[in-house]
């Protein structure tokens, strides 16, 4: 097994967790928030700074706000982003979570692009279960990260977020954790024809 | 393997070709055409009505037309088309393509839902080869059939064709149909948690 691995996934479809055991069972690295780290330092914005950027993707004021150089806060740093995630494609084969992943390394024939969702009663299940969100909250929490996921990937990527078309392969985790790791481990060892 | 098989699929990408190898595989049943015939039958309406129906899926004037019933003839061959579907299902296992099929079942827990696409360059270059298109049309002819099959789904489905949160498993046949095969056939044997 040769490729960059890219992991788009619906709040609590449970993908960053079958990311990281994918990436375990392939003895590769995983790599997720420490990319907004490397980014930030990269661009010289502190961590902070970034996530602030990222939590406003699409607040025009804070955009111009920031703007005092030539691109948005927002754009510079997902600029930034797609350096570091172009830069950890070439050090070798590992699995990237998120941040449009699928979108900067698109066109690489390395990369096995994957998609995880679920059925919104799971989802709203494992945010209860998993992050502590109250019962009577968790359908709006769902709602809210993934309008956030899908606005920053619409704005970047072309695309629409979860379309299957920007992916290689797309799993409903209703299928269960062990049988999607299992179709994955499978599906990545497949050599594609050039 | 006790499940119903729903396939839909991009013109080109492979997909009919790749579910009648699946059920093949499986030894089950494989639905596609004849559907069309059986609803036909059942609906009482010819085969070459239904056709056109098919083909006019939205034409205002047409519906109106043969509105004699209570419905539009698009939504009466749906209709009778879903029963048909439905029908098929609880015969016991088999392979589905298209016809909004994934929609008609959802809901059922003994299904798995799978959409083909595959990449503009080789979806082109499929219909020049299998369909005798002439290769200066292929980029359009592919589009026609896609905008068509996307008209259908949209107005009888909710969510869109294509979007990967209709299906259990979305599959680029870029892979290769040998590994679109092999991984299929590991996904549809894994057992659905209740």
């Amino acid at each position: 097994m040769n490729k960059i691995i890219t992991i788009g996934r619906e709040c609590g479809s449970g993908g960053r967790s079958i990311a990281q055991k994918l990436a375990g069972a392939l003895s590769i690295p995983f790599y997720d928030r420490k990319l907004i780290e490397m980014a930030a330092n990269e661009t010289g914005l502190s961590e902070e700074f970034v996530q602030q950027a990222e939590e406003k993707t699409g607040s025009l004021l804070y955009n111009l706000y920031f703007s005092s150089r030539n691109l948005p806060l927002s754009d510079q740093v997902f600029i930034a982003q797609s350096k570091v995630i172009r830069q950890l494609a070439d050090q070798g084969p590992c699995v990237i979570v998120g941040r449009c992943s699928d979108y900067v390394l698109r066109g690489r024939q390395d990369c096995v692009h994957i998609f995880i969702h679920a059925p919104a009663a799971l989802r709203e299940a494992r945010v209860i279960r998993d992050y502590g969100v109250i019962e009577s909250a968790a359908a709006a929490f769902v709602q809210k990260q993934d309008r956030r996921r899908a606005a920053y990937y619409n704005h970047f990527a072309d695309g629409r977020w979860g379309d299957s078309r920007n992916y290689d392969l797309s799993l409903n985790s209703r299928l269960g954790e062990n049988a999607v790791l299992r179709i994955l481990l499978g599906a990545v060892k497949e050599e594609v024809p050039q």
